[in-house]
């Protein structure tokens, strides 16, 4: 079996790269080769099954070069984040639709049928929302980023309708919490409010604690990916994107958590700073899910914010 | 005020040119010029306000020129119909997607904010359905022809979110009666059984009289464009796309009503000769639409069948 990953050298690729290694196949199925791309190369984790290549989707014939491979999955993760390609448009078209296109073009060319995970996200819904978003509501982004994505997964679906890839689009929740240094994007507080404070550093909330948002862990979302490669297409079905399960809470509910985990000493580092432009931006984001479908399908998301946490400080805290 | 129609030259962009002659106006303006385009060069209806030409939106530089003509209202009514686009994948993607693309975007670079008027269909709906479709209802495709004019639907949102553009896209419920010869469309015997019988002519009926479908008639879809081009945007909000208004019957119904409209001599000119091909593909798309938001913005269908018999009657058997 041989994979190949685009956007390999972004959080999420490193990680799946990790576990990838870590667990040698996909299902049941060894794979011998793991092929990394990225706009630029990603890192060479030093292993026998692994190559590596920078590879701009956007330019012509690097989509080909990856089909050729004949690959059995493919995990497209290859995208412009949402803040960048709400502020250049040509670049976000570029890069999430037609970089997306470019690669499912050149699979559905190719002779094989391979297994495409492609990462969307809760992005592809905008307000107005009911209370709980059920897996039948309709798509209205209020992004250009989530109007590419889920162009994306329209491409995807017919794609595998037509029988000519096989692919799986999931839908990711907010991830957090994110490791790293704090981003500029809207959604960054979310995961800065638990990450500062576990470090030692204050951290601002700009938005008030009755807020409600679904989060799932960079774990989560890793696991999400291993299962949507392994997942049976025909009890999938012509659906063939899923909002993933996550866990709903406010922002009141993780300081509390982040108190039962941690004490309160890191809960006294949490500033609050109401701040209008990142309140009205995230008034226009989805609050929680009822993702029966992906449930169904053995998605598994963490059972409470308190699970999140842990997660964070067994994977990036503990030596 | 200027006009510009791409697919002028089919069933609907004929029907739209002879309204808007007529009328001379979109809601209370007056308009000069209408700009009448093609693949095959429209034919010329003789009136100062009309010109005409042949050009082809998936040729670079044809959609710049469109947009050149800086108008204010565009009818975007090209597209490779539902049969030809699941027949001719590439095709279908190039006209559709590609030439929908390319308007839209020559469209958003020019200096100009044109109300835009695209026509979707219901195709962008896909099996399984609940017994009426709500406004909500997300968008799963089965055909390539839906899935394209799907992405068509997300661009044309984003492009008007972002202020780039002034788009309306209105989902069209199946033309009934349509005019003119039949043709090989697996929904083609919903006008036939209809529309031959009225001419003394034997028309078949390959599914079961309880099947319901959503129809509209031809002027109807006229009433729908004109309407769309007039209407308030602020009214509309973000969400740009709306499913029309239709008359939901069963084919039972429809036969009825004919039989009411014309007595009971084109009625015995059904044959009922069953086509399971024909009658699996129909039984994927939708069935009954609640359409509140056009109703709500003013889209009005015929009240019963009987009306869209009459309208057939008037428009197309009346000298």
């Amino acid at each position: 079996m041989r994979i190949v990953m685009t956007g390999a050298a972004g959080m999420i690729g490193r990680k799946l790269t990790t576990r990838l290694l870590d667990v040698g196949k996909i299902g049941d199925t060894r794979f011998e080769e793991l092929h990394l791309v990225d706009i630029v190369e990603p890192e060479d984790p030093g292993d026998d099954r692994v190559s590596t290549a920078a590879g701009d989707i956007t330019v012509s014939g690097v989509a080909d070069e990856l089909a050729a491979l004949d690959a059995d999955v493919v995990f497209h993760l290859a995208g412009v984040v949402s803040g960048e390609a709400e502020l250049d448009l040509d670049k976000g078209l570029a890069v999430n639709l037609d970089g997306t296109r470019a690669v499912l073009d050149a699979l559905r060319r190719a002779p094989g049928c391979p297994r495409v995970v492609f990462t969307s996200s809760i992005a592809v819904f905008g307000a107005p929302f009911p209370e709980v978003i059920p897996d039948e509501f309709h798509l209205t982004p209020l992004t250009s980023y989530g109007a590419e994505k889920a162009m994306g997964e329209l491409l995807l679906a017919d794609y595998s309708r037509r029988g000519l890839i096989d692919g799986i689009g999931i839908r990711l929740p907010t991830i957090s919490v994110r490791p790293g240094a704090p981003n500029a994007a809207a959604s960054g507080f979310f995961s800065g409010i638990i990450r500062e404070p576990l470090a030692g550093l204050e951290a601002v909330l700009p938005v008030p604690r009755d807020l409600v948002h679904t989060h799932a862990s960079p774990r989560s979302a890793i696991n999400y990916l291993m299962h949507a490669a392994a997942l049976d297409g025909d009890r999938v079905g012509a659906r063939r994107n899923l909002t993933m399960p996550g866990v709903a809470v406010s922002v009141g509910e993780q300081i509390e958590a982040l108190e039962r985990v941690a004490g309160p000493e890191p809960v006294s580092l949490i500033r609050e700073e109401s701040d209008e432009l990142v309140a009205e931006i995230v008034a226009g984001w989805p609050t929680r899910f009822d993702a029966r479908r992906a449930a169904d399908l053995g998605f598994e998301s963490e059972p409470d914010y308190d699970a999140i946490i842990r997660a964070h400080i067994e994977d990036e805290l503990t030596p």
